[in-house]
């Protein structure tokens, strides 16, 4: 048996998220497993570095999977992608050691959020940022998510998992952030969060906090108060999905 | 009166083109005049600087209409951003003079024809690129492209118009190319061409042929060649509206 690594991007808008649920939901694990079944005519198992939501996009998400097969890697690379659907695309396919495993061997992932902050919305690119009409306070969103860095029980940014299997698992909630850039480029506002992993809904929950925060509706300390509180209930709002992307993983 | 000048963007995925036609064909100018209805509770007609193709985009369209109102301009541009549907958006709205006419008073139009070279196809820019994953020889299309600056008789590059009203009327087929970029940005090629205008097709066939000698398929001198054939039946082939977009239009 073969590990064969997958690098992807795709466009998470018409997906309910990454992985596979019940018939009569398309999801994006679920397409690659249907051209796996189409390619090597067998049921093959995906595995995901990161299970994206509904509306979230991928330009780098990884994914790997077990096959007996004499295709090299650029064969299956050119198969996956003439069986995918155009919403995905295969950005490379490689040989991995047989320990790799695109979930538990990760040691970074990244993930963007981008704000279009302009008065009017986009028309070309609506489904791949959110518009924010409201002038944002950058200098205010860095110094508050400084208190994000480091390693943190981030329980308070959670969101509670809609899985019961999910939520029975006794998880630990603490993680590791190591960067979070915060830009302007014209009229877009990127923000990359690099951490060891992302609970249930963190990203969205961190960026509907920075956004109430350069919106100035939140007072100093905002970020660390909310923080302390440990809780699920700690009040955060949730940004939308579809400014969020998984730009990169990292082994 | 007051005459009202707009700065339109659009995504062109899900119009058919630009102009007004029967009923059931969902155009641009179509909603623009629909979202004035709403507003100003009459028929205004709406005049675009270039009638755009099917499938093809605008960042910087221009229109203009006249209307007796007491709205502000910026009233004017909210109200239409609220009553426009997602794929368009008035980036600007602004009193013009009397004279104004968005079609005759052009002085240059710019389009933009962006191109994916790499060997895999954008999950997320799937509308708004052509992607060729062959490998395009650049310093050949701007040697190329060189023949087709300045004033000519651009006939070999013009499509022959569907509209029976249009092949009617004995127009000239002379057209003045002031500027045409042909840039590389990682894998994305863009083809900027700058215009006292365009005729029917003519920038998608110029594309059409760009690519070609970009492939090393037809020999040099080729688009003075087919310049000088002055002939509707040129040989030439005419590249997908989806990689076009209407970037700027000067007055």
């Amino acid at each position: 048996m073969r590990n064969i690594k997958l690098t992807l991007e795709y466009d998470g808008t018409h997906f309910e998220g990454w992985q596979v649920q019940k018939k009569g939901h398309r999801t994006v694990q679920g397409e690659i497993e249907r051209a796996l079944f189409k390619i090597f005519k067998k049921k093959i198992r995906v595995i995901g570095a990161g299970r994206t939501d509904s509306g979230v996009h991928a330009l780098g998400q990884v994914a790997n999977f077990l096959v007996n097969s004499r295709l090299t890697v650029e064969e299956i690379q050119r198969a996956l992608n003439a069986h995918l659907p155009p919403d995905i695309v295969v950005l490379r396919a490689q040989l991995a050691s047989e320990r790799f495993h695109a979930q538990y061997s990760v040691e970074s992932k990244t993930y963007r959020y981008t704000i279009l902050n302009r008065p009017e919305r986009s028309s070309q690119l609506r489904g791949f940022c959110l518009h924010d009409a409201l002038s944002l306070n950058i200098m205010r969103m860095r110094q508050e998510a400084k208190s994000l860095l480091g390693r943190h029980d981030f329980r308070s940014f959670a969101g509670s998992n809609p899985s019961k299997e999910e939520r029975q698992k006794p998880r630990t909630t603490i993680r590791t952030i190591f960067r979070i850039d915060i830009k302007r480029m014209a009229d877009f506002v990127t923000i990359d969060v690099e951490a060891d992993g992302f609970l249930y809904k963190m990203m969205r929950r961190i960026m509907g906090t920075l956004l109430e925060i350069g919106h100035d509706r939140l007072p100093k300390g905002s970020t660390k108060k909310i923080l302390e509180k440990k809780s699920l209930a700690a009040p955060v709002r949730t940004a939308p999905p579809h400014g969020l992307c998984l730009v990169e993983v990292k082994y």
